[in-house]
């Protein structure tokens, strides 16, 4: 068993050359991990000798540190009683920042989607932010991930009887209220205390499945007691190297009543997030800044190597008889990008594929899930007489879904249904579990008046002719601007009030 | 009979608990209807215990109280001598706003019909401004439906004789001095207070059609007794759930000689429209704004549900031979949105259809009309033979019309003529009947202009092969930018004057 | 013969209700012109009972006064020894402006056309600039001539021997030193007091050809005779509804020498161009303003007919044999905007056409004449079996041309050569005949260079297989911009100097 | 021999009559030269009768004097102890880019290759940026090239075994640790006092292969000491008219070891480049400035002459048998610009070709490499069977190269490897040696991340399937954007914090 270290003692190692620090009332030997901390070492050292759990908690799984330290650094717990209470000090940023949750307007003026993200954007921590929103490399497949909605348009029917519409489904057999469910997205207490909470909770209340993250901020179990009885909830999985802890996590998910094991493909690496990267440098000790050229330590590189250390890199097809061999679960494969791998997923009998570029996390030019899903149903169709939707063989896409009419365009499309996570962190990360539940039931006014107006009484109208998507797989990039021309040009202008300056 | 009532009977009632008002000399208890009220509470509780009426008159049809409120919330006449007068303080905001006014440029300066918006959007209040300009969604639809004139092309003729250039046509059998009328818009007086008159008036001075909204301001028979003898008017129809009133109101405007019915089709529910949508929030009772989640009255959901709540989502196919057998006016379909819709009206035997998409205020991201118009041209021609313009079957589009241009591009594709709306609201509510006048003064001139530069002396001689329509429905997003590469390109410089700045 | 009338009795008529006025020594009633002077009263009042025509002379052809006013109203001559001089007051703006002119850069520092413009936009009077910068209505087509250049991508060649490369051609059988003309562009006066002779003499330099307007500042025989011997000018015909008028002008041209006749067939009435016509409401008498409606004077309108109130829209191909009657010089339409109009114009037997849009001041969305190009040569050469650049019937284009680029992309494409106008204008304007000559030579520094770089020695080798326009018709327009979704997206950043704000 | 001139006799020799000047240790009478220099006459003449050697060394090629200036100018060796110091005063502008110098960030923080060129941009002279940075006209093909990539999208592959990675390669059959070589840019002490050499250091520490630019800072020989035992490096030759010349040039460069002979054929002369053009005005002789039109000195004309008047604008296809006469080296073409040109370098038995545009710095309006090498793969299939990469005939391109991404694009279209230029001047601009150090290890961490993410464990996995090429060639203008129907557009706006401005 562990011995109990008194903080006294722990205080003793408060240095670059000892340094110990209390996470959850447990006593960990960090020195050697110092440069190795994706995080930068500054961050440790501020709590070194001391108790880091309030520092530690939002921004890392709870097994984090458990599992990428040696046992050997785990000394043992640590007397609650004798450890030095930390004092934080609030920055002028962070009350200027306590001051824009309290100017958050009422649930009530939030009209779509959109309307959270900006709130977010004011009242999350620097940190958090960079977190949520960055993307791969130059954010172009992230943008495209939305951009590519406005390039499907409608034709809507009339004169049909939409008295009532209803857009509920089944997804894996499932009832959802909506063709929508809420999509894994990690370290939920970056932007609110409770975490993946809020998702489990407002998903309860309006009838949608919530999906769990590998790299959640509440634990697992956590999460499924924060479920309603008879709540339908997915897992997500990074699939580690050691397959006995893959295996284990199958299991007890499976056991938990997990209904759908969703197997990340898409990530053998997490991709580089420079936003995410440049929030680091602050928090970097000075000590090891100095350094030039590709000799200095590369704390962003690491950062990405350390989250991801465990997640294998090997995972290939021929895996996939090892899972159907572990659980009786639903196998869905999420990050499929193109029609091949959809066609494979299929033959080898899986139960469906989320066609996702991870939000544009991973690789960016990555084409987006909506495009790729227009391919894939041409081509299933094509070499396997399939039709969409299929309940046999689900398709799923996530990213950039904003409004109702993004999803009907997917459904249209041949899409079960559609993942929607980001516009859900910026719910919960500036009103809580209330913002979701808002944000749900925005949803639900736009399926309903959306539904109307495309003259389709249930998801079953919503038809492939319904939808114009010609210009889908266009990537146009317009011939760069020819500046002395448009220097030169002077612009029309509109007719102005008298005593208006001639010229703006 | 109804009973009267004294103002200081009134009077009393003046708070939430009990809240009566006064509109056209009728006392109403609106208690229980202030919070389903969709323009908020608080602007009725302003009126609580008074007379409302000039408060009420431009932002309602004249029947909105009546049949919106239970007949027994209907308490009799008042004595009006005995009313309070109601006194109005004039807002800081309001003082800016008549100087505004009184700063409008003589309509002489006006060039075009984008000069009217421009000046409309000064002089009017926001919320009559919001009111008129706002759209669905995130409005791609409504700035695509002006968009897509700038995807056709003219292929103009030459050394035709153009000394007489002609575009009078007819419509539906009925003479205009231009392929143009004037659509229906609703709530006219919020611009001004001759509302709908306004358009009546210019109209029989320009030989235009003039088409009566079911939402009006001023009343039905008072747009009809404005009219000038032998002038023609057209009405729109919502249909109400109850077919009675309908029956009651088509066949009134029959014996009242309108000469055409146009159903609109395209919405079985009013869109939601977010910037009208904000504007209530400053109307709002603070006791209500504070509601979190979706437990908070949703306002914004109950203005678009009050308004359209007669609307009948029901209305289908099956009801048009029901229209037919109580009118002879021609029945033209106002709000189709695909070839095929327009095909099944087509075998039907209706007169024609609007090919719209109600300005874009009901489901974003459908097409624009004239695009729909290419399609339906094509594909009418290929499955009943029919050619373009057609007496018995017209095609209308509707729509981001701000030029002659735009208008001869539509009849060039096939249109008969084509519905403007907007600009002559915004001619009205900056400059009265003159600024309608003005207005189609403009599009005369630009007409007469066109054709000439066109080749083309009559309405004829505006062929297919006169545009080139081949852009038309590409539907074009550009790849997200490439900042961090655009940030560092330096953009090149014109030649500069001595001693300016050597870098802007 | 003419009375001669004093000044002192000239002076007695200066006010609105008996307006004399003296322009080149002549003595005018216009008392009942003033309110159809397309400038406005304002300015004609200015000058009642005084000498006009220092302010009359850079803003008229010659001949506008004496042809646009009745012959009863052409009083006589006036004694100029008994003229009252007319002050001039020198605005601030004035002074301004003319601060601005002593401080161009010198010519040295003039590296392209666009430069030109920039310095002519701060030098000229603001009425100047806006008659030559104006087009017609939103001035899309104006922007697109140069836009269209933009989609042509060239597809150079190497390893050929261009020690010596010559871009000296022929047009209609005459030598030129460059495949470019000077294209005919009116009133050369308000840019400079030397007008369209500055062309002239730099034409002269050059060995390029002029073609000289119909409505030019400069009279036709003055610009002939500032011609070297042997210098070859062509002129550009608008023709008037009184033939004998125009026979009278073309058979005098053929006699002066003029070696081609372009007609105009793009403007059968003169294009509105809203610039131009708001700076007209500054020279406005307050008391015709005042008027509102249609009701009031339409000046603007009144502006385009009377410049081209001579013009004969009725100008048909039926005229074209009259042509033949009258002239031996070849016969070429200005104006042509289709491959059928081409068509027409070659089995009729003409010299060749300008496929041009007049520089998109008449009517627009008419497309780029380098995209017409295009679509004539394919169709010519599969009706006719021709071949382009021809020499029997030869192709010009004009219209946004800045760059030898530009040019060599239309020659590959076909044409004979390319006409330049408003580039030779910005350049007079600011800098006189040394302008224009630099103009030229930075043209003839780009054909050297670019011929070189294309692997062309000479125009010859500039063939079609060298330019890629496959996207020349292509009119996008994109969708319209998700507003939300860009405010919430935060821009990347480039690596930041130490102490520079964390945010930009 | 040369005789030895005292400091005191140079130093006579100051002024435009007669103006000698020291260059490492040699005296040079200039006196004729000055109006021929092509970064004029004031800069020379601030060095009149002193030592010039700090001034002359960034900006020339190392015997640009001695080849440039006839022998009798030449006038021999000067006393070291005899030349007067000369004394440089720093402008404040200096001052200030030294203090941006002491603000670079540490390059820890330098994320991608797009940073190094905000960092270089702040802290060079202007001088050198406008070199390094200046394109050709309008610099459209400059951006062009980067932009070309932004059409082509991934699509990756999923489980496969991605736990090793490998993106070595080799070009002409020597290895490369990845599908990258440092491309051949003049002038590198323009950035850096040690040029060149910082390319070499770096380029051996991360075994990449550098090309020697004919117009380097540093001397050829320089370079070669300066790698290391074994190092590849491949020589850009610009072939001089002199025969004799170029051969010794070659033959000494195939002695000293170099393995690939990079002819430049798009350059027969070099291009305008405006932006390095205006900054040479500041340095101009203002007596010369002042004259006008095309009688002027045209300074900038000389430059482009001056630098490229020993290049042979009449090397050809017949050259090549000459070339291969002359040295062992396997041949490559840089510069192919359309395929036609490829087929022929095929057929002539060449190793490869480079598709280039010179960096967007000769014709403007070129298609980027990539696009280029679409077309090639292409055509070479279909002629000659021709299957790509192949080790017969390599495929390169280079231009607009910021991400490992973008090379991967390439590769699977077909390259063998991409070239990379200004981002590594960029890199050692900023940083010296550190920086390209830096850049490489950046396009490392890129590489393996992205092989990871697109399913290829090594560069022969990257094949065709893996892109969407398929808008690559699509060259769009958007239509001219309608300023007036958007300047009367009122922007939708997201949620508010209380008290924020209502409008923005």
């Amino acid at each position: 068993m562990s011995p109990t270290i008194s903080g006294k003692e722990v205080a003793k190692h408060n240095s670059r050359e000892s340094c110990w620090i209390i996470v959850h009332g447990k006593v960990y030997d960090v020195t050697e991990f110092l440069d190795d901390h994706p995080g930068g070492s500054k961050i440790i050292l501020k709590y070194a000798g001391k108790d880091a759990t309030q520092e530690y908690d939002p921004i890392h799984p709870p097994d984090a540190i458990e599992t990428n330290l040696p046992k050997e650094k785990h000394l043992g717990l640590v007397d609650p009683a004798t450890v030095e209470k930390v004092e934080i000090t609030i920055t002028n940023e962070e009350k200027e920042r306590q001051k824009r949750i309290e100017a958050r307007p009422p649930l009530s003026e939030i009209l779509n989607l959109h309307d959270f993200e900006s709130i977010a954007r004011q009242v999350m921590s620097e940190k958090a932010w960079a977190y949520y929103s960055s993307a791969a490399d130059d954010e172009i497949t992230m943008r495209e991930n939305h951009a590519a909605y406005h390039r499907i348009w409608f034709r809507p029917r009339i004169l049909r009887n939409v008295t009532k519409v209803d857009w509920s489904t089944k997804i894996l057999g499932h009832k959802t209220s909506m063709p929508v469910y809420i999509t894994a997205t990690a370290l939920g207490k970056l932007g609110h205390p409770d975490g993946e909470l809020n998702l489990t909770r407002a998903a309860a209340k309006h009838g949608v499945i919530q999906m769990i993250p590998t790299l959640a901020s509440c634990s697992f179990d956590e999460i499924i007691d924060g479920a309603q009885p008879g709540q339908v909830q997915f897992l997500q999985l990074y699939v580690n190297k050691d397959r006995e802890i893959t295996k284990k996590i199958v299991q007890h998910a499976e056991e938990r009543g997990i209904k759908g094991l969703f197997i990340t493909v898409d990530a053998p690496q997490l991709g580089r997030r420079e936003k995410d990267m440049k929030m680091k440098f602050e928090d970097e000790d000075p000590s090891v800044v100095s350094e030039t050229g590709s000799k200095g330590v590369d704390r962003s590189q690491g950062a990405a190597r350390a989250i991801s250390s465990f997640i294998d890199p090997g995972l290939c097809w021929d895996d996939l008889s090892w899972f159907k061999s572990i659980t009786k679960m639903p196998l869905i494969l999420k990050g499929v990008q193109c029609w091949e791998d959809a066609l494979e997923a299929y033959d080898q009998g899986l139960a469906g594929v989320v066609l996702s570029n991870h939000g544009g996390r991973q690789i960016d030019f990555s084409r987006s899930g909506v495009e790729v899903l227009a391919e894939v149903t041409k081509h299933l169709g094509e070499e396997r007489g399939l039709k969409f939707p299929n309940e046999k063989f689900q398709l799923f896409v996530d990213g950039g879904v904003r409004r109702a009419t993004d999803v009907l365009k997917a459904i249209a499309l041949g899409a079960t249904a559609v993942g929607v996570g980001r516009p859900f962190l910026y719910a919960f990360s500036s009103y809580g579990v209330d913002g979701v539940d808002k944000a749900l039931q925005i949803l639900h006014d736009e399926f309903e008046m959306n539904l109307r107006l495309l003259g389709a009484p249930t998801l079953k109208d919503v038809v492939p002719s319904m939808v114009d998507a010609s210009s889908l797989s266009n990537h146009l990039v317009a011939v760069p601007d020819d500046r002395l021309y448009m220097t030169n040009y002077e612009t029309l202008q509109t007719a102005r009030l008298k005593g208006a300056r001639s010229k703006l």
